[in-house]
Order: C-alpha cells, then structure tokens, then sequence
C-alpha cells in the first residue's frame, strides 16, 4: 500500500493509549456499575449502528460469564410507539460515542420514567447522556476525527468488558492484558495487506463471526459498508448456515472472525472448510491453527481469551478496512452522505 | 413471466386457507397464553432464520400495543456458553416451523429449567416443540414442500398478532380481515410484474423497513437471498441512515416495505425520496399515496392497519420473489445448499 496516512490510520495507531487511558479511568468506577445494579434483575441496551456492534459484545460477556439477563431494545418502540414498559427490575446501558443521538438520549429519559437505573457509555463527558445518567462511563478515546469509529469503538469494547467484570464475568485479570495486544497488533500494519486486493476485486463480501465474536464480526462489515460504499452482510454464523449459505459461489469472499479458543473456534475452521467447498475465497482474521491452515488469506489475531479477543480482533478489522477503501480510491476519512452524529429526527 | 407453476407458487396460493385455519385455530387458545403469562413480566423469543423475522414482528406488537417487554434470546448463549439465567418473571416463546430444530428444542427445554413458562409456535403438531411447552400453537399451513418458507411464515405471523391480542394488543376486531386481504393479494400476481426486470438487473439489492414492519423487511431480504442466491442486505430504516446509507449509488435497487399508516409511514415516503435522490432505483410495496407516487414501481399492500399490514405485505413480496428467482433463471423451489430443517449439529 501507498504511504498515504490517512486520519482513520492515525485513529488506529491512537488506539494503544485510547484503550490504557479507558480501563484506568473505568475500573475504579465498577463499584458504581455494581451499586446500579443491586435490586436489578437484567440488562437492556440501548444504541445504534457501530455502538449497538459493541453493545452485542457486552450482551454475550454478560450472559455467558456473569449469567446476567442482557437484551437489546428496539429504539422505535420508545421514538415513534411511546410504549411504556414495566423496567423496575432492569439495568439499562445506553451507548453513544458523542453522547448526543438525540434517540438514545431520549431513550435514557425513558428508561428512568420506567423505573429502570440508567448507565451511560460515552466518548464525551458533559455531553447530554451523561447527565441524566446514574453512573457515566465515560471513555478516554480523545476526539475522533475520521467518520468511520475506530478508537472509539475499542473504547467501547472496553467498557462493555468492565461492566460485565463488575457484574460478575471475571475479567479483570485479564484484562490488564489488552492493551499491549492492541499495541502489537497496530503495529502490525502490513500483515492485513495480502487480504486487501483479495477483497478490492470481490464481487461480494460477507463477514460471519459467532457468540462472543459476533458484535465484532458485524463492525466489521459495517466499516466496510460506510468505508468502501458497497453493501457487505454481516452474518452470524448459524444466520449463515440456516438458509444464506446458498448464495455463497465463487463470486464471494467470505471475511471470518474467530477467536483462538471457546466453544465456537472449531466451528468457525469447519465453517471456513465449508465456504471454501463452495468456491468462496475465505480471509480469516484470528482463530486456532486449524482455522488458520484452513484460510487462503489468513491474519493473526490476539493472544487473548475468548472473552476478550474480540477487542484484539477489532484492529487487523480496521486496518484492512482502511486498506482496502484506499485500494478501491476511496476516502475513508469522510465517506460519501455520512455524517459524524446520527440526525435524531431522521432515526 | 412464463406460466410455470412452481410448488413455491402453488404454496403461495395457498395461503388465504392456512391463514383463516391458522386464526380458527388458534384464536381460541387465547386463554391459554393468558395463563402461561401469569406472574410473568416479560417475554423472550427464540427462533432462527424465517422464524425469528416473525418474532420480530412479534417483539414489535407485544411492546407497542401491549405494554410488555419482549426481547430476543441468543441461541449460542444456551448452545454452547451454557448460560444460566434467573427466568423467573419470563415467558419464552420458541418459534420453528418444523418444532424439530435442535437448538430451539434444547433453548425451549432450558428456559423451563430457568423458570420460564414456555409458549411453542410450530406447524407441526407433536413436534418436540409441542410436548414440552405449556402451550403449543400449532399453525394450520399444512405441510410446506418448496424450500422457502411462505405459508408457514405467514401463519406465524398470525399466530404473534394472536398472542399479542392476548395480552392486550387490542387486534381481534382487525384479525378477521386478514384472510380476506391476503386472498386478494395472493391473487393479484401481475401486480408485481413491473418491478421483475429491476431487481433482476440489479447489481445490489437493500431492502428496508421499520417498526412493525422491519420482521417483513428481514423476511423479504432472507427470501431473495434463499431463492436469488445474491446477498441481499435487511436493514431497518434508522440504520440505513445511521451509516450504510452511504452504499446507495445508482447501481443498487432499494426495496421499501411501509404500511399505509402509523407513526411510521411518512418518514417512509421521505427515505424513498432520498434514496431516489442517491440514484437508487426505489420498488416499494404498500405505504401511504406519498410513498406510492414516490416509488420508481409501486406495488400495492393490504388495506389493513399497521399492526396487521406486515402480514399482508408479505404476500407481494413472496411474489415478487418468485418471480425474481426464475427471471434469472433459478428453482425457488429447491434452491442450492439448503435443507429444509437446519441440522442443529451446525448451528
């Protein structure tokens, strides 16, 4: 790739200090996360587009390791419904990076009149989330000036993961962790590359990850939607297996996000076998040896558990994103019709 | 288009009969899901592919109209994380047209074991579904050969406006309507001639909805990806502005479903105008006269409210479908890498 430094690179090689500052600030407020939560009974989230990715990771961390009830809701329902629902026994997490989707503010409004505690997971302290909010997590990304989410995103991954540490998921070991891991694969800026022209001549592109790489899998292919200006479907991937499989031909290149252990990474080798069987070219970012071997592009991920590996798996995402919208003579810094806050009044 | 009869079609045309059996039989179980919602504060579905585009539907009726929290279960969160969740103040209705998909028939058994009260929605009676739920409806499609789901999808359907209208939805005196309505839509096959040739030469196909109508929406983008054997991306109306938005160039054909009212339909008219102002080709089904006469083509929906109009359009759109399928020269009935029941082994 040309040397061009793009500012949605620059926000990638950011993200290192991003996610250091984030966790100092937030784990000292777990006790208030946990102070919100007593007498509650689940969780509900509330947000939209690259923050509804990372609220789908915290969804899986709460429910698989702290057996906390964590759902998502309709954002319609509150907007144009004006439904009223009994949230006396629920926790609900709204996420906005600018704190100022009007929809999700309101959203937050709503949940208080519905008896629900509110916690807000935000880039921008003071903004209006955080102040009708019980508990503001407020990450520590710095402005982000590039359209497409980058070290917000990952900021946002590592709320979700302290949340689900103070409700009970057992994280914070390693959590420690990550940072470095960010920092290594940042660096890595080169071991995207041979993905690149693979996915610039594709006809078509799907991405499908599973469980805890879910959210992860689907801001993948939402970056390469907003960045390259072509439609990519993010699949789970028993989505894919169930009925979408069918349109997988030689035509498609099938980007794969798979943590190294877990109860879903041999899957994902079997589902790249499969895929490849139907004439797909198969990218794989991450996963164990088997899926790697098993990939015509493959991209190492992060030494990370499976809990925690989506936020490592974040990165290659986003500089193969950045790659291959550059490759297709893209701007990725500021997409065609994308602006940086979502108009509420459109939502 | 030629007079081939597929089995697709014939199912199709079939569906005024399975939608009145359907609401016959199950109009008077009514009491029955009152009883399994005793106690309970909440409900949770579970299902996958067709099946979980009509619990989103259902998501939508049992929170705008009837006040309940209704959210959607993760299935790999009980397949393979093992999760334990406290259920107690839960009803979880397990949707699958065959009753025998595995990973709903396990869910369905732990959700009893998480103290849930469990409602089944299944086209087979004495499925494994059926025998270990407190309720089972058993739609009356009949049995379905062709691979896509149509009758039994729109049954579905019906069974979610019944249980809505069970727990306060307030839709009895409208649900008599529908068969009527869906007999005249399944008989109007031409009216969606006009829009064949567009979505045939397509490169890019979106479809969109919202609200209520988002299941039929997701259903209709599932649809032409089963049987067209291109993917086809389902977003909702707020999410395609938040981002993806930026895909729409002239070579994509945005598909729109709207009803004809509701808090919905003018924002509605408004997105086809700017997808039109992108340089997309809009098709739309259904809306108000505003979105009918903003369309590129238009094909007419049912004359019934919101609540029930996404049970309606969902006739022209299966039509559409088929017709799509065989225009490039595909069998809607048997499209490549599908079975008909999802091996859960896989899932």
């Amino acid at each position: 790739m040309s040397s061009i430094v793009t500012i949605m690179a620059s926000e990638i090689a950011q993200e290192p200090e991003a996610v250091r500052r984030t966790l100092d600030a937030l784990l000292p407020q777990r006790d208030e996360v946990r102070a919100a939560y007593v007498g509650r009974n689940r969780v509900l989230f509330a947000s939209r587009g690259s923050s509804r990715n990372a609220a789908t990771y915290g969804r899986y961390l709460l429910e698989a390791l702290a057996g906390v009830g964590a759902e998502s809701i309709n954002p319609s329902i509150v907007t144009h419904y004006g439904a009223r629902l009994d949230l006396s026994d629920a926790m609900v997490i709204v996420v906005s990076q600018s704190g100022a989707t009007e929809e999700i503010v309101q959203i937050a409004q709503w949940a208080r009149e519905c008896g629900a505690s509110v916690v807000a997971v935000t880039n921008v302290d003071g903004s209006p989330l955080t102040k009708g909010a019980d508990v503001a997590l407020v990450t520590q990304a710095g402005e982000e000036r590039a359209v497409p989410a980058t070290k917000t995103y990952l900021t946002q991954l590592i709320a979700m993961a302290v949340i689900a540490d103070a409700l009970g998921a057992g994280l914070a070991e390693a959590l420690v962790r990550v940072p470095a891991e960010v920092e290594r694969l940042v660096a890595a800026t080169e071991s995207v590359a041979p993905a690149v022209p693979v996915i610039r001549d594709a006809k078509h592109v799907v991405v499908s990850g599973r469980g805890m790489c879910m959210g992860t899998a689907l801001e993948t292919a939402l970056k390469f939607e907003e960045t390259c200006l072509v439609p990519v479907r993010g699949y789970s991937y028993a989505d894919l297996r169930h009925g979408p499989i069918s349109v997988i031909e030689p035509s498609v290149v099938a980007v794969l996000v798979s943590a190294a252990d877990g109860p879903l990474s041999g899957a994902m080798a079997d589902l790249a076998a499969d895929l490849q069987a139907r004439g797909a070219s198969v990218v794989g970012i991450g996963g164990d040896d088997t899926f790697a071997q098993g990939c015509d592009v493959h991209i190492s991920g992060p030494d990370l558990p499976e809990a925690l590996a989506p936020i490592g798996l974040a990165v290659p995402a986003q500089l193969l994103v950045e790659q291959v919208a550059r490759a297709l003579g893209r701007d990725p810094d500021s997409p065609r019709g994308l602006a940086k806050v979502t108009r509420s009044d459109t939502d």
